[in-house]
C-alpha cells in the first residue's frame, strides 16, 4: 500500500502537465482518472484520453521533489478533483497513504482529506512504441515548426487527414511539415545536424497543440520515436505518445510553382493591422472577402459590405515589381498567416487572380512557405 | 451634419466606459447603439440597456482628448461594431464625419472607413432625475460597501425585491446598506462627514457592480441624486443611472440580536483556507455542508461525503469562550462572506446549532456585520 511525501509544488505541476491529456467529458469514465505508480526509483503519474498519452516520471534522485518513499504500490485517483484538493493544502509538503479499498489519505499541516480511489487494473493498457534510433531535435525548433504550420491545418471532420501535420523526413536530414485545409497551406522545411532514419507520418495537430504546452521552455532536446500507428516524444522526465492519422496525405508538392507575375514585399505588421481593419468589416457579413488593387506603384485594400459599411485602406510597400492585378480573398486567411510569420517583412507573390498566392519572410531566412487561395468574385 | 477630430486612445476608453450599459443580446435593438451626440462645449456619448443608462461628456477643454468640433450634430452607431473599428485605426488621432443618409467616415492615418449610423430620432429618451440636493460620498467608499454588501444579495428572480441591495440614509448622517438572500446577510453602516437628506431605496446589485466598474480608482467623489424610479450617480463627466427596484425591503434588524453563547476568534485568512478545501469535498455531494465542532479549547471543521471522500481539519484560534457547540452550514457562504471582510481577524459569534451565527471584524474596525444560517442535520 502506497506511502510517500513529496514537496506540494512540484508534485502539483507535475500533476498539472499529466492533466493536459485527460479529458473531463470522456466517453470512457476511467480515463477521467489519473494513474500514479510509486516504485522505489520515483513516481510514474499517467493521463491519457484515448488519443493523447502522457507518462511524467518524478524521480526519487530529484532534489526539488522532495520525494520520500516508504512503500510502493499504483492507484487510480479522478485527476480534476484530486488535483484540485493537493492545490488547497496548507503546507509545503504533503503526506499521501494508501488505506483499505483503494482509499488514500492525504496529510499536510492540520488538514487531512481522504479520497476513493480505483484500482489500477482498470486503466487501459497503453500501446508501446520501439525506443531504438530515435531523431532528437531541440524542443524550441520543433514548437516553432509547430507554431508555423499546424494553424493551417483543418478543423473540420470531413476529410481527416486534413486535421493533421504532414511530417517527414527526407534524405535523413531533410524535416519538412506542411498542414492544409484546401484553402491555405502552409510548409516549413529545415536540415537537421544529426542524420536519421526517413520517416513520414500524419500527427494531429491538436496533438502537436498539446506537445507544445506540455514540453515547456526548460526541456532543451526531445527524443521522437515512431510505430505504424503511434508517436512518441520524449525527454527525460516526459513521456508524451499521440495516434497518427491513417490514409494518404495529398500531393502538396504540385501547388508550389516557381512562377509569379508580381511580387511586393510589406512590413508584416502593417500589412497585418490593416487586414485586422478589413476583416472588421468584412466579417459582418457572410463570406466577406477583401479585395487586393496593385496599380502602378500603389497597393490598397478595399472591403465594400452594403449592410454595413466599407473599409479603403493605402498600404505601404517596401518593394513592389511586375504587372498590375486585382485579386479578391478571405482577409482571416492572411492575418493567420502573417501571425505566423517572425520575419519584420512579408514577400507577396501573384501569378493571377483565380491562382493561389504564396508567403515568404521577406529576407527569406527560414524555408517557410504559405500559400493562399483567392476568392473568384464578379 | 457631425465633424469633429479627436485623439483616438482617450475616445476608446470613453467608448469603452459607456458600452458597460450596452447589452449586445437586447430585445430591443436600438439599445444596442451608442449615441453620439456632439455640441460646440463636448461631445456626450450614452447607453443604455433600460436598465442602466451611462452619459459619458467629452469637453473641448479637455486637453487629453485632443477634441476639435468643427460641425455639431447626433447620430447612432452599433455600439460593439464602431469599438472595434475605433480600436483598430492606425493612427493616434481619428476624423469623423457624417456623411449623407446616417454614413458616417472614420479617416485615421491612410485608413478610411465607412459605416452606416441611425437617426438618433429613434432612440428612447432617458427620464430625467431632478438634481438637486445631491448626497456626496467618496466613490472608493461607496464601492467598498457595494463590495461588502452586494454579493449576498440573491441571484433568483423568485423574489426580486432580495435581488437588490437595500440602501438608507437615516438621522441625515448614517449610511447603511444591507443585503440577503434569506440564506445569509451582510449589512454595512457608517456615519457619513455631511448631513443630508434621508432615503430609502433598494439597487439591482447587478448595476451596483456596473457603477463600481465605471466609476474608476481616479473618480474621487460621486454625487447621488434620487427620484422615485430612479437613481443617479454623477462625477464631473459620467452621470450613471439605475432603475430602483419597486416593493417592500424585508425588516432585516429583527435578525441581529446581541445574544450569543460561543465566541471565536479566526485569523480570516486561515479560517478562509480551511473552508475552501472542505468546499472541495463537500460540493462533490448535492447540498453538501461542512461541519463545525467547538469542544473545550478546540475547533476542528469536518465534511464526509460517501461517494467522494472525507475532510478533517483542525483549526487554529485566536480566541475562544463560551459554550461547547456543533454546528453545520454551507461553506459557500462561510467562504464568500470571508472574502468581504477586509480585517485580518474575525469574531465568530454563535447563539445554537439552529440558528444563524454572525461574523464582525476581529478588530471591531468597522460597523460591519454579515449573518449565516445553519443547515438542520440530523
Amino acid at each position: 500500500m502506497i506511502s510517500f511525501a513529496i514537496n506540494k509544488a512540484f508534485f502539483l505541476h507535475a500533476l498539472n502537465a499529466t492533466k493536459r491529456a485527460i479529458s473531463t467529458k470522456n466517453a470512457i469514465p476511467i480515463l477521467s482518472t489519473i494513474k500514479i505508480e510509486v516504485a522505489t526509483s520515483g513516481i510514474t503519474l499517467t493521463g491519457s484520453n484515448g488519443q493523447i498519452s502522457i507518462e511524467h516520471f518524478i524521480s526519487v534522485e530529484n532534489d526539488n521533489a522532495g520525494l520520500l518513499i516508504t512503500s510502493p504500490g499504483a492507484i487510480l485517483l479522478e485527476a480534476a478533483f484530486f488535483i484540485n484538493i493537493v492545490s488547497s493544502l496548507p503546507d509545503v509538503t504533503l503526506d499521501f497513504k494508501e488505506m483499505a479499498n483503494y482509499q488514500v489519505q492525504i496529510t499536510s499541516g492540520k488538514s487531512e482529506i481522504t479520497l476513493k480511489g480505483k484500482d489500477v487494473e482498470q486503466y487501459p493498457r497503453l500501446q508501446e512504441v520501439d525506443t531504438n534510433n530515435p531523431l532528437s531535435m531541440e524542443t524550441k525548433t520543433l514548437k516553432q515548426v509547430i507554431t508555423e504550420t499546424s494553424f493551417a491545418a483543418s478543423t473540420q471532420e470531413s476529410r481527416p487527414i486534413l486535421t493533421g501535420v504532414h511530417i517527414m523526413l527526407k534524405d535523413n536530414q531533410v524535416f519538412k511539415a506542411v498542414a492544409t485545409d484546401s484553402h491555405r497551406m502552409s510548409q516549413r522545411q529545415l536540415n537537421l545536424d544529426k542524420k536519421s532514419a526517413d520517416f513520414d507520418v500524419v500527427i494531429p495537430s491538436r496533438s502537436l497543440r498539446e506537445f507544445s504546452a506540455v514540453f515547456t521552455d526548460d526541456i532543451e532536446n526531445v527524443e521522437i520515436f515512431f510505430s505504424s500507428s503511434q508517436i512518441l516524444f520524449r525527454s527525460e522526465n516526459i513521456s508524451f505518445y499521440t495516434r497518427l492519422l491513417e490514409g494518404a496525405y495529398p500531393d502538396t508538392d504540385r501547388l508550389l510553382t516557381p512562377n509569379f507575375e508580381t511580387e511586393v514585399v510589406f512590413k508584416t505588421a502593417n500589412l497585418r493591422q490593416a487586414m485586422e481593419r478589413a476583416f472588421l468589416v468584412s466579417n459582418a457579413t457572410q463570406n466577406g472577402t477583401v479585395k487586393l488593387e496593385i496599380t502602378g506603384n500603389a497597393v490598397s485594400a478595399h472591403v465594400n459590405s452594403p449592410e454595413v459599411g466599407k473599409v479603403n485602406e493605402e498600404l505601404d510597400v517596401e518593394e513592389l515589381s511586375g504587372s498590375d492585378l486585382t485579386i479578391s480573398f478571405n482577409p482571416t486567411y492572411l492575418i493567420e498567416a502573417l501571425k505566423a510569420l517572425k520575419s519584420e517583412t512579408v514577400r507577396v507573390r501573384f501569378l493571377s487572380p483565380v491562382r493561389p498566392f504564396t508567403l515568404t519572410p521577406g529576407d527569406d531566412s527560414e524555408n517557410f512557405i504559405q500559400l493562399i487561395t483567392p476568392v473568384r468574385t464578379n
